[in-house]
């Protein structure tokens, strides 16, 4: 994505974004927001999404590889999906591709490796770039946001803590592709009810788009791979490449999800 | 309404409103916010609405006219309920009043037509604008987020594509004013659960608002025009012209939508 | 909290917050922040929480006093739960602590006192402030964003109206500290379903914290007040001390409220 000379964006501090499973409505994301802004009140805070189910961190590591990339390079990404918290488990700071991570270190930036291998990750290990005092249960405000503000007004990395190693990744069942066949899963469903899949667009290279291949979800199946919802009439079943470049399954103007009654870890196979 | 001279004003990038039906917590709102930002990093962009029922242009349109105009003069409201995308649905730039928007042209922009006269529409088909990659279901983020981006860096509109007809218009049932009677209906339910008709102030000129008026929704009974919620006691079914302007039938501190099970497109008729 | 000088900050306009019962997708929050851009292009707007059930004043009240105070000093709070809007109650403007207000005087601004004394409340009454035309439903549009906004740009509170007297208070139930034993009872659910209680750790100063202490919530009964919800297994009704300062319930990795039917208002005892 092309980012065009602007006038006014020397000195502007970098983009911030809050990924958690609080809820859309939770004031604890205005707490967060708020000591972000008693450091930085210059800090352009934005919504990456609040709407991760409580403590599922593989949907939040999802959200985050697929939604963080369209963010200007630079972009501080805070993400709090955090069973954890008050255990041993690490806070890290990452930069991974152009972007910039503040998370737990369980698995949340796992995903991101696949589009890019981290230049450096940090374990946040100084507490005097957080809160003075640190609740036991909240180290997204108290931690991960006052590390976040500081970063936006240029604070060091390194200051942060020492070099660590790899991140932790959880295990993730991926998609299989065999000859004619790939055999992958429901990763998410989106608002609109749309099944997105684990199955990409690079391993869909081999298959032909037309009628003779077949997709089967569960017990339901369609055939073809289509370019548009808006290729297919009303209340159909339809296989296409998503907006994040993956197979999705979607009833045209309806929700896959309900009508199917399907969710993540349905199995998902195509065939030609 | 006034707006006073503000000394940073000048040199300020117009606001950003974004109206989609993607659900508040949806990673899709947040993606078209990181392309705008990657090309605008001073834009200002403010949610107007993501709670549009799915593919429901109409309460699209409706959340377009009764919201949009509060905006500054100038603001660029970028409105995604998308049915056809990927289709040969045209996308359009129109400037009606004082705002400006970027949306498809199925009716979406259609009820705003009816406080101003459209200044401008221009048919937006430059991909010079665009993304580098358009995919084929979300031209929210490939098309309409760059393109208001790009205007809200002072892009000439006619350089978006060339000028374009009239608005498409969805049939809108309007309310009937009829000697002694107005026959309307229920246009949308907010979040309180006050059910918003189609009859506005001026259609009420020449009604009694005493207890000689009497306002009928489905078998539901009341008498008299209120001024306020407050003016009568809890539980009460009472009519008042609400705050954008229409006619509303409300239930004192609880929900008529609920307490009724009364939704859009419920007839209500006032008879004097 | 540390706000470090940053050198930006100077002529930055104070941060503006809402707080209102209008629900997440409200287009009503939208025409607020309409209004007070349209007073001031360079307010920065954030959202306090959206989710305060309708016409809650004391889930609304409680918000404010748990995230209020994470904002920098001077911060304008606007803050609209209304049910009495059109009727003869009050609007004021307060300053307690280091934060200011904008709201009815209906309870709203009452567990803030608890914290800090109000320096400063204004009657809300010249009308040159607000916008031309005042709804009797929507003084949140009309009334309290137009006001925020001009304060923001410096407006001197004393010409918003005549000096007031005390806050209206509602009557809340305040725990019962005896020896060896504090009464208490749930003040609100988070969305983790977390049961947050009027128990302050102010209050458990004298208490144990191990097993010898014993937490009963309706007929469900825990001991010891632990650290983190990680020090417990999964499932497990645990008690602790949350990050607001107040004695919680949680069931580690699952919903307390969901779980055991609780909600606000629940009696909590806790013995020694």
């Amino acid at each position: 994505m092309n980012s065009p000379p602007e006038p006014c964006a020397e000195g502007r501090p970098p983009v911030i974004t809050l990924t958690t499973d609080f809820g859309v409505g939770s004031p604890y994301i205005a707490a967060m927001r708020g000591v972000i802004l008693s450091i930085n009140p210059g800090a352009n805070i934005v919504d990456l999404t609040h709407s991760i189910p409580p403590q599922d961190i593989r949907q939040g590591a999802w959200a985050l590889e697929q939604t963080s990339r369209w963010f200007p390079p630079g972009t501080i990404h805070v993400a709090v999906v955090d069973p954890g918290v008050g255990s041993q488990r690490r806070i890290v700071y990452a930069e991974i591709g152009e972007q910039r991570y503040v998370a737990p270190d369980n698995g949340l930036l796992g995903r991101l490796v696949v589009r890019a291998s981290p230049i450096r990750i940090v374990a946040v290990q100084e507490p005097e770039h957080w809160l003075p005092h640190v609740s036991a249960t909240f180290h997204g405000r108290d931690i991960m946001a006052p590390v976040a503000a500081r970063l936006s007004l240029g604070l060091d990395p390194e200051r942060l803590g020492p070099a660590a190693g790899d991140l932790i990744q959880l295990p993730w069942k991926e998609a299989l592709v065999l000859p004619g066949k790939i055999q992958g899963s429901v990763l998410s469903v989106d608002s609109f009810g749309n099944l997105i899949t684990d199955i990409t667009e690079a391993m869909l290279a081999g298959a032909p788009r037309d009628e003779t291949v077949r997709i089967v979800c569960d017990e339901h199946e369609t055939q073809g791979i289509f370019r548009a919802y808006s290729d297919q009439p009303a209340s159909t079943l339809v296989a296409l490449v998503g907006s994040g470049g993956h197979l999705e399954l979607a009833i045209v103007d309806d929700s896959a999800a309900a009508m199917l009654g399907i969710g993540p870890g349905a199995s998902v196979t195509i065939a030609w």
